[in-house]
């Protein structure tokens, strides 16, 4: 079955960010055609950005509520088949539960929900649900870390011994939120983003991309979690020391006040036989480092990955668009064939559980200033 | 005037690399979409692309000229606004030229034409013709290129006395084309391509991105043009002396042997108070380089640049196919503004022209051994 | 008063690897040379050593004790004027002592001592003594972090939030002490390296990079010493959660088990205006991050530090060597002229009794799994 | 036999820069010692720097006719075995035939000699001497260089294709000559440097380079050598197209004037079945490029390389001084077991006279306009 999958969208009104790269990607390869959305809360913005997107006015709502309800009376052949979850994260929840509960499978931007107890409580309704719910963490589209994956899979680094995973961004290190910069003002607002800041903003990141591509889990974890900007509600820096399920040893450190730095993520696993390193300045380029220093280096398009792929990626970048583009490939597969096989790319509703879990167990242990078992 | 622009396409069917990175990167921000095409030669391989993009079977057309002819005779409202051509080179010009007599704006892939002959004889038909002509260029459309041209304009780096253009590849270092290799084999087909086949397929980019950014012409070259592997039919690797219309001195290199680079290209510039320096590996890294090593980079995104535009480029990455992207706004500006102000992303016909131009010369120049004038 | 300055050597026998790099950059510049030495535990080695350099046979020592006695017996001119120690960590300070109390200045390697009681008792001796003490802490010597103390004294970075420090090798990914590796051997025999193993070695070099190129004391740490490689008896892996003097966070990492890494060395630190990158892999390259994304990297050889000093450091590259060669030269200044002007490159008794306190509250913090102050 | 040798030296009075590498390199190791030297044309100056040294006055002259004559009658024990020339280009051949005739040992510094005809009078001398000679074309003695050489030599990269190199500095984009810097000032000179001013100076190392790793020779070449600073006397940009012996083409460019430049040589070797690059930007970094684009890098110290050496080559970086140290370690054996066995090294008369071809040809051809054989 090959027809065009109709989406709907709750959040990505004028000004958001994450939005336009979920509608662009989700629609490039003509899988998916944007039909309805509820781009904001208040009507004259979701208005606003609907009609600029070519909508019909009666397709553009005033809140996810009403979106869901009108939509599930449309007939079959023209309602929306799936909606994709845009808002600050303390809507998430509410809005997935009602599109799921009508029947609607769901595609959720991280972290899941607004805390963990929200979080487990959604987790059944996923599971109870006939619909698909999925969750774009972006670095599982990156080929190359997909191909880290496998080739860590096939045991080529030995036993994990060492991970290192640090996620550093510069924007938050002024206190822009005083100054209505809308991204900070709700990210830095502990009301819609949760208790987690910048932890959960892209610590959440780290932390998925170092359990997902190591096939460890995180055992226990050290956490001293902090506002370094006067004046700040939430965290904006944040730095750990882990122990994994294996016993392997390292830390995970985030952080947006490092001043001058746009996108530095960087990923390293050392194993007893090899190295592995990625980062995100060269994002297509995966280095395996050997005891005699010789180093192997997987470079430009992921040739392998790509041929298996139906459709392919277009331009020379299987980058951050690229990335969530291939992350909707599969939620589409998933959709259309029913298929339950999890695969890298596809992240679901438990890597958003364990996310939670993450941002809440950092918290206390910070606190507590102690080892917690997560 | 904000409706949106449809769009007809001639090229990009099954196996085609550019096509798909057109339509996407044209429809993406919701200001055009694509209402018909002729997608390949033959009605059935048309017909297969155009279904799998969701068209209505009558507007996929069997040929272009059944194309341009049959959505000439539709209602203003309906038939398409514009055309983009993607086929191999010696089709750009008939195409065009159909489409630009029937009343379509039109854009197209370089290098212009199968040969210089054909390019001045249509440059004619575009002065006189009350459509737009453009060409995507694609470095163009990269913001830090559009950024060192600034730089350069303002006299930053003072006097200009040497400049560096190298483009390396490495696909064709083996002869994929004798296997059937689809690209390959239009692109190293004399009666497909033109005189030139690397050095019209990626030495032009090289010869415009020099002297777009620089600002110099090319005043003399002497050209070295060569196949270096055996059995091929036309030119995989160039190498070329060049005098600027300055008098600053320098080369250009383009090779499609250089057996494990995928996409090298890099531009150095220098001048008597500072160098610049730009690589494909990094694209979102301009360096600027001072007398006492001091260095200065500009990194990420070109923050300057997208706030100044409507619509702003999505992701992390202002690379490839968002290059395309900017170059697609350019182009709907130009068509609903009837704007004629020159840009740095809005490559015209005269860079069409001087393009077919620059192949021309460099292989006379390599065949009589001899430097010529440009 | 320039006349050439007389060497002893303690230490650096057949085998040994930072012997010889010592004798080297002391005596290149023609400001020392080497007339004596016990190389060795063992009188056997210590004449196949002290031969082969081309030493008279009566110079050459079975034990330091010995030479220390009769250097001193010696006529003033032709004595000995100072001693370097390169033995394995637990003969430092008694060799020290002893060549302090008999009126020989000395420069030592670090770690300092065995443990942080005899560095806190051999403090005393030191500033009894009339003679000069130093310590070879390797980073002191690079002219570009001699360069980014300076940055950062004038304030160039705003105030200091986040500081990252990560010093990885793999040479110890193997059990390689158990296959007779000397320099493997001794490290790792807690006996002869001390409390630490991987912190002592390296952990101390970055701990004291960190504290003399941030002008910042580490205030309190949450530290996890590990032995990762099974069967081995000491540290080789460290992570480290840092809280510095002025309320900046960050964390310190050292490791040895790092497969394919051979001297991955970093320092990052970032202030309220800019953020500051260092790391080893291009030891000539420092780099200064704003919030607009520019960077400025300071390249190549540091010629405002060069061209005030009265030797020039020879070659294309102020690394490892230079950097040993730098801190002979303030270590000669100071013995000729009486100089107590303590600068960046010459480390002091201080550096090596904090380092020793930085060992074992390390050690300690992660027995306790608690915060320590230091 | 393993005693000091003992090394005279001509030139590298005070302001020189290539003077103290030779000397620091050379009697690094402990296998030989300076005993003599006329460092400069005036007594005074040869003094200076030969006190500064602590050598014996008498052992101090003002001219290297004096030293010779001088030398020559001193004892066997005694005498200097062999002599470094370091001076302007135009003093080096005279200086070298002395030497030789008078039975000395020479190694000296490239370009060989002030012209072509000198070089090739010279290397009849050498043929007929009894006397090793040798020039310290410094790459040859980098390790990954040497490793590169053996990699190509394999067969490893298949049938080279194409060949890039690149020399650029920057430190002569001023007239700084007008100002008196004191290398400029020679270098620049027609009367001291040569026919060549850059060509000479680098142009011959990247020749050098490129034949030696490549094992191919410069068949032919059309040159565009140039004086791009107002004012200069002597050229300080080149620009070559190359065919080599095997047919493979490509380009060596040199040049002075790129403001900002350090040291920026890059090395590119492409062949059938892989690519060999190399950069001094990361000297200890080689790498192996592959049609898919995998890569494989050898880092660090080349291990391989130096456990087959006698004498360790101290330090973390196998750089610039340990090149040297290299080159006169491979001089040292050829002296002390009369090895004539070639390797890479250790270049020869051939070299020189190769190099000084080179100049001799580019000039001509670029004057010409045309392609010479070399």
């Amino acid at each position: 079955m090959n027809s065009t999958l109709k989406m709907g969208m709750i959040g990505g009104g004028p000004g958001s960010m994450i939005g336009d790269i979920h509608r662009i990607t989700a629609t490039a390869a003509g899988k998916a055609e944007l039909v309805c959305g509820a781009f904001s809360s208040t009507k004259e913005k979701s208005l606003e950005k609907g009609k600029s997107l070519g909508l019909d006015e009666n397709r553009i709502y005033g809140s996810f509520a009403e979106m869901i309800d009108k939509e599930a009376k449309l007939a079959e052949s023209e309602r929306m088949d799936f909606v994709a979850i845009v808002t600050p994260n303390h809507l998430h929840v509410e809005a997935a539960k009602l599109a799921l509960e009508a029947g609607f499978h769901v595609i959720c931007d991280k972290p899941l929900a607004f805390d963990y107890a929200e979080a487990t409580a959604f987790q059944k309704v996923v599971e109870k649900s006939n619909s698909h719910f999925a969750m774009t963490y972006t670095y599982r589209g990156y080929p190359l870390l997909e191909k880290a994956k496998k080739i860590i899979d096939s045991g080529h680094l030995g036993d994990i011994r060492k991970v290192k995973v640090d996620y550093s961004q510069g924007w938050l290190a002024q206190l822009i939120e005083a100054e209505g910069h809308k991204q900070a003002s709700w990210r830095t607002n502990p009301e819609k983003s949760g208790k987690g800041g910048t932890i959960a903003d892209i610590g959440t990141h780290a932390f998925n991309l170092l359990e997902s591509v190591s096939g460890l889990e995180v055992k226990s974890l050290m956490a001293d979690v902090s506002i370094l900007v006067e004046g700040r509600k939430i965290d904006d820096d944040t730095n750990i020391l882990l122990e994994m399920s294996n016993g392997a040893k390292g830390y995970l450190s985030c952080s947006q006040i490092c001043t001058g730095e746009d996108q530095d993520l960087s990923l390293h696993i050392y194993g007893s036989k090899a190295g592995l390193v990625w980062n995100h300045n060269t994002p297509n380029l995966l280095t395996i480092k050997y005891p005699d220093f010789r180093e192997e280096s997987i470079k430009g398009l992921d040739h392998e990955i790509r041929e298996s792929r139906e459709v392919n990626i277009p331009g020379h970048s299987p980058y951050f668009t690229e990335a969530f583009q291939r992350i909707y490939e599969g939620f589409f597969d998933t959709i259309q064939n029913n298929e339950s096989q999890k695969d890298f790319v596809k992240a679901t509703i438990d890597d958003g559980v364990r996310g939670m879990l993450f941002i809440e167990k950092a918290i206390q242990s910070s606190q507590a200033r102690k080892w917690l078992n997560l």
